[in-house]
């Protein structure tokens, strides 16, 4: 057998303290964040890869584009709330809103397994196939693979997406600047609960359902009505700590926000004191993380609020200029803590 | 639990034959054009989807660009001339480039299997950079996804690709006209034929190799040269024998082809002979197979021939108006035979 150049790779701190693959580097995370910056954006020497954002803004021929890519592996498929189709069209059309981007086409690669019910693919199916109608993109191009049984789980889908940045729109991870404010588009932890429920059983006296849904309009909403937007972020694995942090050091500024201004559902702040989780570690599949302008916050506010997914929009916090990199919650009792990057796994599989 | 909405699906014949995904449907034949286009285009109402082609074109703001998806699942990940990683990119390279299109980004989606060695993950990262390096391409966007120990099979790997299409460029795959030449670009057979002797165990008097290559540079040298290309089509699952009874169909034409014409390799033919299988079928990973106007037929080959990955182009047959959607082939011994679409799977897993 041929074998593969391949002279002695040397891992970088922190990866060789993980000589395999756990689920953590799929989180997230800081393992995961770990594995693009030290292994991926090195490698690919890929500037873009390293920043890091949920889309990637590329120019091609006078023309800004954002493209972005996502692989769903969600357990169940089904769950309170939505499905993997669903999921997966979202989530890449969120990406795409997160770069300010308006989504145009999808592309949609399906992993199937040997034995899956044809019936539960084209539940599957028509559900992305609304959920584009829904969000008005297309798939432009498929692929289909089929492994063993045993050798996949039932279904995994991979959509990618390209999306039109408008031309004055410059959003980017990097940008937060201090005294702009911290504005969240609705409830956090949703999705991950009602997927967590589902799947382990669990009983809550209301049924929690997840969050999915496209973003897109309401982040051209945002545009439309002139806000100055210097960062957005779909807050999904890791949850709304994951992405504070990552733009407080994208951006090397320090953010600051109340515990309490963050809207928690009664039923999933249940579940999460039952559980031991917090919910600012939990995922989203239908909320934008939106740092803007002070001077233009209640515009940012008011178009966010005027969409069918961002009513429930509020400010929790503000960039500061101390302790650049780190996230500080005031608690509810006064008192101040270090919100830090989940370092691995809370919920596998939840996208 | 949420029961999403399905309003009684009905299974389209002749997918009702099948009431659960196999092998086949991800061969590249006629059952998994029957799931594209009995399921998939229907569902998400694309008449992008239903052309078949191996990449879309889109016009995006003035500027038509080529998109493309494809997963890869093949096993063993490391095979003889190559692995997954630079089967990745190359593959999606390839498929930009049949529809004339000069790749300029990819993206790169992976799904981890718990406990896969870092080391394997970094071997193939290193491949793909290298095979990107090669192309002139970069990874814009990447993601990461971790499923449990014996819910994967080490690394599945989508990779997404955007190119542009120059301006007098035309490929489809429904622009076969009678009389023009068909032609390829190189050996048949190999790439599959590879795959399988590592994975059976088999072993044959030389070493075969995986074909992977990169096949946009001859693609451009083609268009360059000013060869009027009508159809143009990576030669991968269901190999020759699929590109030519699609665009036989796509077209509405027929086509005949001298099999003494097509390159084999001997140890190829060998191994085929040997394993009953007809090399028209085997999956190629650097072969093209182009359909152009016969005055052009000159200007083309000499311009893959040009090319590394295109030296043994040649000329093996033609589009007739005779057959339409049929291919035939003239037999070693001056008889004729059809040469149908592989219905189902001859070698799963190859790409």
């Amino acid at each position: 057998m041929d074998t593969p150049a391949f002279e002695g790779w040397t891992c970088p701190v922190p990866l060789q303290h993980y000589p395999t693959i756990v689920l953590g580097h799929g989180a997230g995370g800081k393992m995961m964040n770990d594995l693009i910056r030290h292994l991926f954006a090195e490698e690919f020497h890929s500037p873009l890869l390293g920043q890091l954002a949920d889309a990637a803004a590329i120019q091609v021929g006078g023309q800004r584009l954002a493209i972005t890519t996502d692989s769903f592996v969600v357990s169940p498929l089904f769950f309170p709330g939505g499905d993997i189709g669903e999921l997966a069209v979202n989530g890449t059309i969120n990406d795409l809103a997160a770069a300010g981007a308006r989504p145009i086409y999808l592309t949609s690669g399906f992993i199937l397994e040997e034995g899956l019910p044809m019936e539960t693919l084209a539940r599957i199916t028509r559900s992305m196939a609304r959920a584009c109608d829904r969000a008005g993109v297309q798939i432009a191009a498929g692929d289909t693979k089929v492994v063993n049984k045993g050798h996949g789980d039932g279904i995994y889908i991979n959509t990618s997406g390209i999306g039109v940045i408008p031309e004055k729109v410059h959003i980017a991870p990097d940008k937060a600047r201090p005294g702009d404010l911290v504005i969240i588009s609705g409830s956090m932890g949703d999705h991950g609960i009602a997927v967590m429920s589902v799947r382990e059983g669990l009983k809550f006296r209301t049924e929690i359902k997840s969050d999915t849904a496209p973003l897109a309009r309401m982040v051209q909403a945002m545009i439309d009505a002139g806000a100055e937007i210097h960062c957005l972020r779909d807050a999904t694995r890791g949850g709304l700590a994951a992405v504070l942090n990552e733009l407080s050091m994208a951006s090397q500024v320090g953010i600051e926000f109340e515990e309490t201004s963050v809207p928690v559902r009664p039923d999933v702040f249940a579940a999460c004191e039952m559980l031991g989780l917090d919910p600012l570690f939990i995922a989203n599949e239908g909320k934008m993380v939106a740092i803007v302008a002070p001077e233009h916050a209640e515009t940012a506010l008011a178009a966010m609020r005027s969409d069918p997914f961002g009513r429930e929009a509020v400010a929790i916090g503000r960039v500061v200029t101390d302790h650049p990199g780190m996230v500080v919650a005031t608690t509810s009792i006064g008192g101040t803590r270090v919100v830090d990057l989940p370092a691995g796994e809370l919920l596998p599989r939840i996208c």
